[in-house]
Order: C-alpha cells, then sequence, then structure tokens
C-alpha cells in the first residue's frame, strides 16, 4: 500500500516509490534500505525501511529528515503485491490465519498489529519465490487465543483441498500461541496426507529486528518441496541461534516459552526433522507423503474441558464442569493422580456417560495408574490414563474423538489407539 | 519390625536376626546382604535384603531356599530403630509426610505401600547417622496428592519448632507429585530461616534397585549441616546418573517428569545449588541462615483455583469457578492471553472482588501483557500479570496472600512483590 497524507506526497515528490532502495538521513544517521509498503495501522509519518540485514526498521519523517532515492525497485511485482506464477517451481499453498508472523510493530505506539492477508505476510519475504509457486490465501486473521474448533475445521477442509488440487504442501502462517493445539487438531483431522501440512510462527513480528519469520517461513517452504513427508508438523527455530529450524510433530509439540525463538519443543520424542538451509535431516520414524486425495475427518465435539489436578481441588469445581461436558483431560499430578476426594467425583461422572482421561502435568513422561493405589482407584472408576499423551493434544483428540463416536468403548478403543503419533511407541528414558 | 508367621519361625531356627548379614540361596543363586526388617504390607514370606550396593531387594522364601548366617549385625541399633542421640553431631529434624521416599513394595503384588514412620524411612538409610544427629518425627503419611492447605501448615509450625530448639535444619521426606506447591507454601508461610528447609522425595521407592532417596536424602543432610542458606528448597537427582544432587528454589521447582530420577527441575532461574558427596557448590544468589527466631506466617485462603486457558475456553465454566472463590490465577497461552470472550468474565470476576492473576502455561518465560491488544484488554479487566511466576508458585502465594490481607490493592502489591524468590530478578533469554 502506498504511504497515505503528507509522507506519500513528500515521497512522490522525491519520485520515490515502494520497492525503491532509498537512504534516509535522520539525526545525524544514514539508514540504507528498500521501502516497504504501508500498513493500514502504521503511523502515516513513519516510513518502514527493509535493510541488507534482512530486518525492517521503522523510520519517523520529520522536518529534519532526508530522504533520497538510490535505485529503482527491482522486485515490483513482489513489493507491489501482484502474484507471480512460475510453473517451473513446485505449488505450495499458503494459508493466512494471522498471528505475530503476519503482523506488524506501529513503530509509534509499539503495539503489534495483524495483517490483513497473506500476500502481505508473503510479500514481506521475497525470498520464498525463490523456492516455490506461492500461493497464497488468507482464511481469517485473527490472534490464535481466539481461535476455535471451527476455525481449525475450516482449516483442514482448505489444506485439504489444496493438497488435493496438486500443492505439494501447505503452510500454514499461525500465532504461537495455539499452535500446538491447531497443529494436533489437523493431526487427527486430516488422513492420508499427500504432502507435509507446516504450521509456522514467529516469536517476534517479521518487522523486528530478530525476527525469526522470514528462517522459519523459509525452512517451512523448503519441506513442502522437498521433504517425502505426510504429516503435520510445526517448523519453528531450532535454538536461539539464526542457524537451523527444527520441524516437530504436530502432536508431540508445545510452547514451553513466552518469548524465546526456539520456544516450541518435542515433547517424549525427538524433533522429526532438522532443517538448515536447503540440508533436511530426518531423526527417526516418520509419515511418507501418501497417494490419491488427503481425506477430511472434521467433525468435533465442542463439549470437552481440560483442568489441572492441584491440592486442595474443590470437588464440586470437578461437577460443574463434569456436568455441562461430554468429555474431560485431566492433567494429574505425577504418573496421573488426584487426590481421594476427586476419585469420588470422577466415578459418578463416568457412570453419568463423560468421558474421563488422565494426562500428567508434569508433561514430560507417562502416566501409570498401576503403581499407587490412588491410580488404581481412579481406574476403578473409570477414567482413562493416556500413556505419554500431551494433555493439550488428548484435549483436542477426546474432542476429535466424540466427533467421531458416542459409544463410550469405541471411544475408548481411538483415544488409546495412536493415531497421529500422539503416543510415542517408544519413550525416552 | 521382625518377620512373621513361619518365616519368622524358620529365621528364628536358623538364629537370623533382623541386621544380620545372611546369605540366600535360591533357584541356583546366592544373595548376600543385610536383613532388613519386615513392613505391615510387606508379604510375609518375602525377606527384604540390603545388598552391599546399597540397594534392597525382596526374596521369596520357598522350599528350595536355603538361608543362613553370615555375621551378626553390626548396626543393631538402627535396624531396631532405637534412636541414637549424638552431640557431637549437628541435629537435623526429619518430618515425616509419606510418599515414595517413605514407601516401600510389596514383592508379590509390585504395590508401593507408604512406610508409617520417618524411623523406618531414616534407618533404611543408616548413613544418614554418620553426617547427622537424626531426629525423626511424623506429622502424617498420605500420599502427596491428597495434601491440603492444613498440611502445609502443620509442616510449616513443625519446621519452625525444630528450627527454633536448635536443629540445624529441617528434612521433609515428601511424595514427589506435589513437593513443588508444599516447598513453595512453606517458601512464603516460613520468614527468617535459621537453616534450610529440604523437601526430599524419590522417585523409586527405597527398596527397588535403582532407587534415589539414599542419595536424595544424603545430599539434603549435607545441605543441613554444611551450609549457610536459609531458604526453603527442594533436594533430588541432578539429571540420570548417581553423582550429584541439586537444590532448587522452593518456589522455582517443577516436577518435569513422571517418572525420571531428575524429574524436579528450576524453571526461570539455574538450580540453587550442585551437592556432589561432600562438595556443595552455590550457582549464584541464595539467602544466608538467619539469627533469632523462625516467624511463621501460615494464615492461607483456600478459596483460590487454578486454571488453563485453551481454545474455545468456554466463559461459563470460568464465571462457574469465579463465583465460588476470592482468586484465579490463569495459565494463560504465551505472554499470558485469554481469548476475547473470556475477557469479559474476567472483568466481572475483579468486579465482583475476585482476585484474578496472569501466568503463561509456557511455564517458562514471562508473561507481558503490553505486547497485543488481548493483553491490554485483560489489564483493563483488572487482571494482574506476575512476570516469570510459575502458575502452581502463583496459585499457593495467592492462597498466602489472601490470608494476609482482604484488600485488593494491598493483595495486588504483595503479589507482585518478590517474597521468597518467585519473581526472578534477572530472567534467563
Amino acid at each position: 500500500m502506498r504511504y497515505p497524507g503528507r509522507l506519500g506526497q513528500s515521497l512522490e515528490e522525491a519520485e520515490i516509490d515502494v520497492g525503491d532502495e532509498i537512504e534516509v538521513s535522520k539525526d545525524g544517521e544514514t539508514y540504507r534500505g528498500v521501502l516497504m509498503p504501508h500498513h493500514d495501522f502504521s503511523d502515516p509519518s513513519i516510513v518502514t525501511l527493509k535493510l541488507a540485514s534482512g530486518y525492517n526498521i521503522g523510520l519517523e519523517l520529520g522536518k529534519d529528515s532526508k530522504v533520497r532515492r538510490v535505485s529503482e525497485k527491482q522486485t515490483k511485482d513482489a513489493v507491489e503485491r501482484t502474484m507471480p506464477v512460475d510453473p517451473s517451481k513446485k505449488k505450495v499453498a499458503f494459508l493466512g490465519t494471522g498471528g505475530t508472523i503476519a503482523s506488524y510493530v506501529d513503530y509509534r505506539t509499539g503495539a503489534v498489529h495483524p495483517a490483513k492477508s497473506a500476500e502481505e505476510l508473503v510479500f514481506s519475504v521475497p525470498e520464498l519465490m525463490d523456492i516455490c509457486d506461492v500461493k497464497a490465501r488468507v482464511l481469517y486473521s485473527i490472534y490464535s487465543e481466539n481461535m476455535d474448533v471451527s476455525h481449525w475445521q475450516e482449516l483442514a477442509r482448505a489444506a485439504a483441498e489444496e493438497l488435493n488440487s496438486g500443492a505439494s504442501g501447505v503452510i500454514i502462517p499461525h500465532g504461537t500461541d495455539t499452535m500446538g493445539f491447531t497443529s494436533a487438531a489437523l493431526s487427527f483431522m486430516l488422513r492420508a496426507l499427500t504432502g507435509p501440512v507446516v504450521c509456522v510462527g514467529s516469536q517476534r513480528s517479521s518487522d523486528r529486528p530478530s525476527s525469526d519469520a522470514t528462517m522459519n517461513l523459509l525452512a517451512a517452504a523448503r519441506l513442502c518441496v522437498d521433504a517425502d513427508l505426510g504429516e503435520v508438523v510445526v517448523v519453528m527455530h531450532g535454538d536461539i541461534s539464526d542457524d537451523h529450524c527444527h520441524a516437530h510433530r504436530g502432536t508431540k509439540v508445545r510452547k514451553m516459552h513466552s518469548s524465546r525463538r526456539d520456544a516450541f519443543r518435542s515433547v517424549n520424542i525427538e524433533p522429526l526433522a532438522r532443517i538448515e538451509g536447503r540440508k533436511i535431516a530426518f531423526a527417526g520414524e516418520h509419515t511418507k507423503r501418501s497417494q490419491g486425495s488427503v481425506e477430511v475427518l472434521d467433525k468435533m465435539n465442542k463439549r470437552v474441558s481440560m483442568l489441572q489436578f492441584y491440592p486442595g481441588f474443590e470437588p464440586e469445581h470437578f461437577d460443574m464442569i463434569a456436568g455441562n461436558v461430554r468429555g474431560i483431560v485431566i492433567a494429574g499430578t505425577g504418573l496421573g493422580h488426584v487426590s481421594d476426594r476427586l476419585v469420588e467425583s470422577i466415578d459418578k461422572a463416568v457412570r453419568d456417560g463423560v468421558f474421563v482421561a488422565v494426562t500428567t502435568q508434569c508433561l514430560h513422561g507417562a502416566v501409570n495408574l498401576n503403581v499407587y493405589s490412588t491410580g488404581r482407584d481412579m481406574i476403578s472408576a473409570g477414567a482413562v490414563p493416556l500413556e505419554d499423551m500431551l494433555p493439550e493434544t488428548a484435549f483436542v483428540k477426546l474432542m476429535w474423538t466424540l466427533g467421531q463416536t458416542e459409544d463410550p468403548e469405541e471411544a475408548k478403543k481411538i483415544m488409546l489407539s495412536n493415531i497421529a503419533g500422539e503416543i510415542a511407541s517408544r519413550r525416552s528414558v
């Protein structure tokens, strides 16, 4: 988008266009870079410059600032967002959902705003177009904490559609807050994947120094184009350096840090793959691309809750929730325990037809309700222990399972089957 | 306790006493070790042998088994549980609460039973008496998932009493499941500590091979005797080898694995100290022993809940809980977020006088509600973000804070003050 108002006028007078390489002199410093498009929410007196380092900065142009054109734009199409088509490259579909990776900073307030189109995102990383034939599509643009079952369903259907119409892979730029929930949901909903479905986020928005958006997106694209992979994964920084990403299995990944770029970690398994530049190294077994059509099983039962047990947990609170849902995932202590008092509530809930599943709040390791008498009492009450499944994955899987069947025995069978790698066959010590 | 029934008779006939070194021949194998006392819950046909390696095994004595005495008991007092007094050593108080560390295995069923006395525990590790003058006392013997505010209060008072009557430190053998909650509770309740208060557990009971009970207890005793430390800590294995323990600050520690011996991890700080044999290496700042009397501030308000936000979280569930409590700790996503729909419920709860605190379910890293509009809306609704405090620590602290004051502003001030190291002044990247 062109710059508005007085700033737009000044740029026009200096014959400067979005995409040109320019030089801005301000407060005795000189900044050189490519003029990036204006965003709706950006302050109208600030220009965004993409530096040679790949990072964007925002500069307020005041009275004493000078700006001059160094050279005309090289990547006119990219910056102006006309989607180029390159049939010599493999097609990768981008499904925009919102989140930091599709956000930018208002340099005056420091606040982060969502970008409104997948194109905005894709064009901030023009290198993507060197890797693949980009097909971008915006499903919605929301903070991921506002995502819901219906958004997962829409995503699953769109991803299958893209794969079934020839995309080599699907990239889902996504807010990191609930990305692990989404990747788990897609893992259960999508079957016989003909290519990777990659959820990718960033912990720092793309116009901030130290943004991880570019590297994560490029690694995701590389995976879609080069890997023989038919799984839902999350691709994020592998550590705090900028040299490699990890691809995590969608059902075994969790956001384990509120701000680090390597916030996402595989739990109870190793990351599926390490992606460094063009090199993709798989660590262990993974599902290869299927032939034929991707299948979508997107029915979900929303009436599922998740709760963490803690000392003194009031059974009445459990009863209140249980009265309103069809399934509850408990994150118990240690091997999956709750207090004796809560066992009675579990018993009652199960008798009322509520599916009560048990995971561990430790996150790492498996539950085992056969070691202590508490656990055995929980089993007798009808609680179903879910081995080393993450509480969040169990929560999503229970919604999905109760969407597939209403029969308690059938539901139990599904919950205990390893459908999308959610139960690690071999556990780390 | 002596062995009962037929087995007891056979041992008596062979002039074998608890504490003797014996040799058992069974199925072509010969086992040599010290005969350990019988426990109430043990199978009456099984003898427990402490091997030279320090591990205990259970052997069923059948018709073809032979047993003979090798030498008479050396540590008669220890095994028979007459408490020796050694005024030349520093006094350390052991406050028994139950848990795996004070449990033993029924070798027939494989089930774990709680020991009934702290003496039982202490005497299974007689090396403790080489380090300190042991004063053991049983407060209760329960699985830690059944612990409650009243147990924490009893513990706090007993720990203060022991320190105020001359103990160099207090060791609390504890079930690992909720040990992090207890250590946090004691951290807030106990002030001006004249010595360390050490919660110590084990992930494998003391009569199993690979038990971590002995090393953890010895490290705890070493800390009580040798360290200039006036804090509540958790002492557990530092990694899966058997060579060192870590002492974790009571407010920054969490059980992060359901079964590994190094399950306890410091979150957002380094472990306070590394204990290897007699060597104690502190990693950073820690509070030294106080002079004078230990103070107990044990008032708690039990009406506090903790809940994890997840996509699709029903505001009505929040409203139901909020209607029943004085405080709620939310483990939000990422920097502490919840959905827009839930912000309205927070607003209502705060107006109704409920203290709503915000932490992150990522566990690592701090919350920050100033970056995204969701967070700013949460602040406007009256939610109080708690920096890098663990959700579990925040839950305990909120109970404690609302026990100290009913004034919302005063409560907020306390919650945001760093009282027992629960807010790391400098965060790891």
